[in-house]
């Protein structure tokens, strides 16, 4: 990956941040202290005319008064500065830039002019460039995390964001804690006046650490063929999300306003060419990061047989239609199957599937019944997956569930859960689950597209493997 | 009401508890605590024939050694020892029963024999009930609760519920807290073996504190053409939100299995008549409660015309079509509104819907924004309705915001929000804002559906009000 030009943004041996402020009341005063709070390991040098001291570390007056190497230099200051910036940054020879500002092409002519001089300077200099408009880059390998909000941990795992927008920066302490999200890598584009989502794309899908690529994208600022290449050699090997927004013509109007960029209205072409490639639609950001969290935690399946069971019968009834509409079909469990779970029936016969766990709990320990019924239904090859909605605050030793449900996720069957009601707060029964890559959602209906989306995405690519 | 023969299950002046017990551990036990923790003002008898006192009530080792009338009993014994007990009923000419207990039909020939036998013996003393298989009723306006969770609080509002199974209990502290439904009441038909969705719906239609009417079903079971004539006069009056479950052939196999009754499959004819009452269909429970809480909170409105306003633009393009793919329009702002947003543009000029309120707080104070842009956008003719997404965090007085929200509101437009993550706990700003009827979702797409609603349910009766 070092050959790749974008790999300097995400494994930088030396920062600067230009803007740099030690008033913790402004927004930039986190792209600073991220990187000190979260010990990212390499040289980190804050530029501000003002001070010579910020959290701790020698400020610059410059990017000129800076005698070594710079990889990347993060710039947020006002845009009628950037110039001056940019000049600085190619006389010291920084390899890369990112421009955290707005006030370009996103405001008019003027911005647009403007923006046009800094990427002609760029360019002439050799010098990548991230933005404007942007927030990120985020690599949770080195703790490398450019941000506005104070980013409390940075948990390590498999899935990489590339964003049209700083939208998810209000929402990374929540993805990360209590969305319970294992992030390799965040690329935020913005206006797109250099990198593209093509060459995210690209980087990211030889990137060793991502395994799972989640994208939410207005337009196709560079080359659409190249980008649908690479995205139709890549779903096969890792699975791509993709949001695009701005697919009505109102939309396309409002991402035209914001980002100064072209936007094709025509959803129908865009939609024709993704289903082409294999990447996988996501109509909302729920659904986006839903989908992350499903294929970074479990792997695509071959088979659309689920099992269902729920605590009221009724849930089970409301699931079960969810999973005939989304192309689960309801497993037929086996005559040994059958014959383990009478063990666990009520004084009458009951189907096993979906199963009613609150009749089998009126006669049956309220643990041995999803012991007996989760071991049985799991070991039964006529089910590829799992989901289950369960009270498990009734057990008293949470851990004996966790060993049970993750044993079934190794022996490669996809399971998750909804809760009835959801427990927030830090180490909760969910975060638990979680840390074991057990997901758990608030409603049937995104469990049963989870799973949907691991068959749909398993077996779209049976022969290709 | 007092003429309709379900009267008497909302407002007895005495209950029964048959099963009552002072074993904290059991189900049951709520039962009772529930009408003692809560007030219910009318009487209470438990009934147990091993101890003679339950939560410093007295209790009768029958119903036959209670003196007074009875209105209501409740009763949770073993199914086998049901047809005894509604012996006692008649014999003492208890008013009406509701059967808490499984075991009857939906077990299989054995039950259902039993559950005949059951409502011989009551129609014959002309007792009605509800169930078996039932958990309910909920009266919030006189604190009647039959829940097996212990009951928090019980806050009085508009909407109603009919479920077709106890799925809603584990659910109801959540509802009235977290969620801050307000609710008038609630009855869980089980098995239909004599109150059907019908008479509930008959009066509930008829009901001077229910304005909403929310639905969960899986069958009609008794007369589906009284049924429909019965929605159709009703959806004019009152807005009545139906969550179908059992739609697929799948669901239907499930819930004849759980519920004993006659599930036909052929969605398309029920999908056909509800369209022709004007009932408003859910897909999911999700949105069966969302739509109840915004017709509950809210108001419906003749005209589609949405202003959408976000923190992160990306954001207002992902609500901008989703506006558009649900039939909202986006509003064209007045001159005089589009003048007086101009004193919170940035330096340039933005689109004023959907507004980027990230853009204009970068130069202007983040209040003064909110201030003038919804005070503006509110008063302008062109606009039916707000949607806003906003980090009401900053506000050091929350209650200013409140008072703006109230207003616009108070005003004839609906107006949501979405926050990007949902703080949790008592006495959020949430929490706050939905005390005064204003609404908060998590995502935009939980907003735009409840506006959507609001619209699609308000131009239907354009013609006939």
């Amino acid at each position: 990956m070092a050959n790749h030009f974008l790999d300097i943004f995400f494994h930088p041996r030396s920062v600067a941040v230009v803007g740099a402020t030690n008033n913790i009341n402004t927004l930039n005063y986190n792209l600073l202290a991220n990187l000190v709070n979260l010990n990212f390991p390499g040289k980190v040098y804050p530029v501000n005319q003002h001070t010579n001291n910020i959290l701790g570390l020698r400020a610059y007056p410059s990017l000129k008064s800076i005698k070594d190497d710079i990889d990347l230099a993060v710039i947020a200051v006002p845009a009628a500065k950037m110039l001056e910036i940019i000049g600085d940054c190619a006389a010291r020879k920084v390899k890369a830039v990112v421009l955290i500002s707005g006030g370009f092409a996103e405001t008019g002519e003027a911005g647009k002019a403007m923006q046009d001089e800094i990427r002609a300077v760029l360019r002439k200099h050799n010098i990548r460039a991230i933005g404007p408009n942007t927030l990120s880059p985020i690599n949770t390998a080195n703790n490398l995390a450019i941000s506005f909000r104070p980013i409390e941990k940075l948990p390590t795992g498999r899935v990489s964001f590339i964003f049209q927008s700083g939208l998810y920066d209000p929402r990374l302490n929540w993805l990360t804690g209590e969305f319970n999200l294992f992030i390799s890598k965040i690329l935020d584009l913005g206006n797109k006046m250099d990198v593209n989502e093509t060459d995210a794309l690209e980087y990211l899908a030889d990137d060793p650490e991502t395994g799972v690529i989640a994208i939410h994208m207005e337009n196709i600022a560079g080359d659409a063929r190249k980008f649908m290449q690479i995205l139709k050699r890549t779903c096969p090997v890792k699975p791509v999300i993709i949001l695009k927004s701005a697919r009505t013509p109102e939309g396309a109007r409002a991402a035209r306003s914001h980002s100064g960029s072209l936007v094709a209205s025509s959803d129908a072409v865009f939609d024709t060419m993704l289903r082409q490639t294999g990447a996988i639609r996501a109509n909302t950001l729920e659904e986006l990061f839903d989908l992350a969290k499903t294929f970074e935690y479990l792997y695509p399946i071959k088979g659309n047989r689920v099992h269902i069971a729920t605590g009221p019968a009724g849930e089970g009834v409301i699931a079960t239609d969810l999973a005939a509409l989304n192309g689960l079909s309801m497993a037929q469990l086996s005559p040994q199957t059958q014959t383990a779970l009478r063990q666990i029936f009520p004084p009458w016969d009951i189907n096993p599937n979906p199963f009613d766990i609150g009749a089998s709990a009126q006669f049956n320990d309220s643990i041995r019944v999803l012991q007996v019924l989760m071991t049985a239904v799991a070991a039964d090859p006529g089910v590829d997956c799992l989901a289950l909605q369960a009270r498990l605050d009734r057990y008293k030793d949470p851990d004996q569930f966790i060993d049970l449900a993750s044993g079934i996720i190794r022996r490669g069957k996809p399971f998750a859960l909804w809760m009835t009601v959801m427990p927030h707060g830090p180490n909760t029964i969910v975060h638990r689950l979680e840390a074991h890559r057990i997901p758990v959602f608030p409603t049937a209906e995104r469990v049963i597209r989870a799973l949907a989306a691991l068959y749909k995405y398993g077996s779209r690519w049976e022969n290709s493997k």
